[in-house]
């Protein structure tokens, strides 16, 4: 096995920079490392498929992508995680289970306010979840749980990309997970 | 992204010697490179929890197993899956996206006769799907489809463990996805 493989868990609402983060900090790894993204939308196509929005049905996905993330990191793949992931519990119990095995876990929070975000609305979805036409979404008809102590919140609504990648990488290496790169 | 991981996807009934030889070829391999051993038992506990024994539901137990192991395998991993797998629709289906993706995939059929087994009997599973209490036991009460043009077949009743998996060796480095190990 090669070790040196870690988690890096992004968490926050729809339109909270997540895909942007996680391609962010991926280029700026790539170089040098295996990198893999576990995209939430990707998920749910492939290993998720056929699961809903339940509290059930959003906690067994998240152990399965934190379920594969384990074997990707233990082989020394740095796994980059996009996904709401509303719920502590979900979150929390990967989180145990990577410490047990020795897995470095790193829970990012992208914080930015709801109205900013229902603002943006970058997907359009805001406006229909707003207008009742979307169950279960979260943060407006369905509940979100933010980290209590997340290893780093990001303030997306007033940092640049560049500037939360830059402190994910800046989390990383004074946790030792990868050497100082500029 | 790494190159030079790939798949071998151990394809056989119960007691031909899947785990056996998956462990055997992990054993052989390990000293030099990532190896992942994604095992049916295991993934029906994780990644298909809740999963039953219908075609659909197999066939999608191999749809996520096959996605996982590419995961794997596209950062360089030697990815062992061993895995009943009984329809080749579902095995063909994975054979293509890894062709369509650029992931080698090795096919080894593990073959024993069905006697052989139900005598041998390791688990006590043939005893009790004879005596019908096993509903959708491959081989007994639920179909086993063989490959038609595996690239390995080993005969796991007339074979010892070490010498089926000196064969996967051996067709690891015909294919050049190994250098030569003595």
């Amino acid at each position: 096995m090669r070790s040196a493989g870690f988690i890096v868990w992004l968490t926050g609402l729809s339109g909270s920079g997540k895909t942007t983060v996680a391609r962010g900090l991926r280029d700026r790894l790539v170089a040098s490392r295996s990198v893999e993204i576990l995209d939430g939308d990707e998920m749910r196509e492939t290993l998720s498929r056929g699961l809903g929005y339940s509290k059930a049905d959003r906690t067994t996905n998240i152990y399965r992508i934190g379920y594969v993330a384990q074997l990707l990191a233990r082989n020394g793949v740095m796994t980059i995680v996009s996904t709401i992931s509303p719920y502590r519990e979900g979150r929390n119990a990967v989180r145990e289970r990577c410490a047990a095995n020795g897995i470095p876990f790193v829970e990012v929070f992208l914080d930015a306010p709801l109205d900013v975000l229902a603002a943006r609305d970058v997907k359009g979805l805001y406006k229909r979840a707003l207008a009742g036409e979307l169950l279960h979404f979260t943060g407006i008809s369905d509940p979100y749980e933010p980290p209590e102590s997340p290893d780093l919140q990001l303030h997306t609504d007033r940092e640049t990309a560049s500037e939360s990648v830059q402190q994910v990488l800046a989390t990383l290496q004074d946790r030792r997970l990868l050497p100082a790169i500029d």
